[in-house]
């Protein structure tokens, strides 16, 4: 396999990925030739459906499905990695620049056989199993000390980055933590050091208190529109209990978040027409799970608005709609 | 018109733009409505083309074209801003949250009458009118002690966040400065301080030397695929003589600029099939523009790849080429 790398922008100090198994040469990303290609639809060619299965080559984790007749989800290598692990995270200039090889792990989860199903329409104990699947691999990563940080993160939808409609997510291992994650660390943590609590909780109590922007509220989680959503619709599911490391997820929160995740879903998918949409777990890097400013929490963000020139310049999101209004029109 | 709002993330200091005359009710952003529209391509609804000339409304700059027959380039108030000038940056507090009112400028730079016309098949000469009604734009606006920052900026293309075909620009006044551009500030301010040479001028002397990733070089510029670009075939162009502001941009550096602009648009578009696409002039802040560390330049990003959960987690892109193979490619 091509050798990986990641590289350091010597001016904003923002390290970027670059993934040799998912090169192309740059003339095969003409608009024309790009505009063609349509979402692998078809069950004949998808390479997660089980007219394929021969092709799948290993299985990382394989859940059973209720009936134990067969199995509901699989955890396999993404083929087309982003990083992968034959690599070191040792850091070499290249003349006045900082680069390392592109080391990190890449996996896929496979959440369903069926490949039309989606997280939305799917019952609650399939959910379960997901969430579930997700815990195993993510506490599995992070017992190799080499993974500084393990992002969980679905792309639903073709505006979203997906490339395959079979219902997948996927878990990125990488060796590093980058500018931005320490940059919501240090925000975090100078807010702690000022009034001595985690901003998250600070945000939880208020927002379960004001009740304009709440989407859900269960035993162990609460959805709702952030205050300053960067866009429409977006929507933060949040433990209710201060909790750094998704890793410490307790069965009955398992149980809460799968119910939470899939009302949340299942409200865009009706309210939005199935947008698409990401959705990504923003939990603590490595040797941050105990510190007490840091709170996990799951991002959801339906791809509504195409961010532009500005975006790019300023850092800064134009939403077209309001946080408040986006609750209501999701509630009623 | 409708106030307008600005809201900080409290967990992560990030302000969000709540634009009200771009506000959709949440139900318009159903995917497949979104689908159906295409962008405005016929000149008969254009409001951009001299058959709508009636309908434009103020004109904020008019300049003639070389026989000073007629305009070759307008600049217009946007009629659907993310900003409004009524406001002021009065910030109040929202419960726990902070907010202000959506304060700052939004102009439209018609940059042809010929509703089919683009910056890559431009002649120099029509380039360089650009470049001067940008600079007199930017010293107007800045002018204004209410305005923090400046951005000037294009999108080319629907993928890019373009919604009118007809050749345009956008520049936007904003009254604050967001964390992202004061982190970028504080990189180099650190640079500085410890190398004593600003961190642009160093990675720029060393493209020059190593040559791998340059596009092309004149008296005043270089352009080229910088060493971490985040998307495939990015390219920045960068002024030689150290200059923070663009608002310093001399008679001599706006011929070159639009000839080095010119060119570097051109590539794009015969190599990768007229791209979508935005660039933007990243300039300096208010009060910034006399320090040694801050250097201005035009970052174009084509619009390739589709950022997902992962970038949404991590803030890291993942660039599937390789900028040497990049700039080889735009050179061939």
């Amino acid at each position: 396999m091509e050798v990986g790398q990641i590289r350091l922008n010597k001016a904003t100090q923002e390290w970027v990925i670059y993934a040799p198994s998912r090169r192309q040469r740059p003339q095969d990303f003409q608009q024309k030739s790009q505009e063609k290609q349509p979402l692998a639809n078809q069950v004949e060619h998808c390479p997660f459906c089980a007219v394929n299965e021969e092709k799948l080559g290993s299985i990382i984790l394989e859940m059973p499905n209720k009936q134990q007749s067969s199995w509901q989800i699989r955890v396999i290598p993404n083929k087309f990695p982003a990083l992968t692990p034959q690599e070191n995270t040792q850091r070499s200039t290249k003349g006045i620049y900082l680069a390392m090889p592109g080391y990190g792990k890449h996996e896929v989860v496979i959440e369903s056989p069926d490949h039309h199903q989606t997280i939305a329409r799917m019952s609650k104990a399939e959910i379960e199993i997901l969430i579930e699947t997700y815990h195993q691999r993510y506490i599995a990563l992070m017992q190799d000390p080499g993974n500084m940080m393990v992002i969980i993160f679905r792309n639903h939808g073709k505006g979203a980055g997906a490339s395959l409609h079979h219902p997948h997510s996927q878990i990125i291992a990488t060796g590093i933590v980058p500018r931005y994650r320490r940059w919501q660390e240090e925000e975090a943590q100078r807010y702690f050091d000022q009034w001595g609590r985690c901003v998250y909780c600070d945000i939880l109590a208020f927002e379960m208190g004001d009740r304009r922007r709440v989407i859900e509220e269960n035993s162990s989680f609460v959805a709702f529109v952030p205050f300053a959503a960067e866009v429409p619709c977006e929507i933060w599911i949040v433990p209710k209990q201060h909790q750094g490391d998704f890793g410490s997820i307790t069965e009955q929160e398992k149980s809460d978040f799968a119910s939470i995740l899939k009302n949340a879903l299942a409200k865009l998918d009706e309210k939005l027409n199935n947008p698409d949409y990401n959705y990504v777990i923003n939990t603590a890097a490595r040797y941050k799970a105990e510190e007490p400013q840091i709170h996990w929490y799951c991002q959801i963000r339906p791809r509504l608005t195409t961010p532009a020139g500005f975006e790019i310049g300023s850092g800064m999101s134009i939403n077209p709609s309001i946080p408040e209004i986006d609750a209501e029109f999701l509630n009623k």
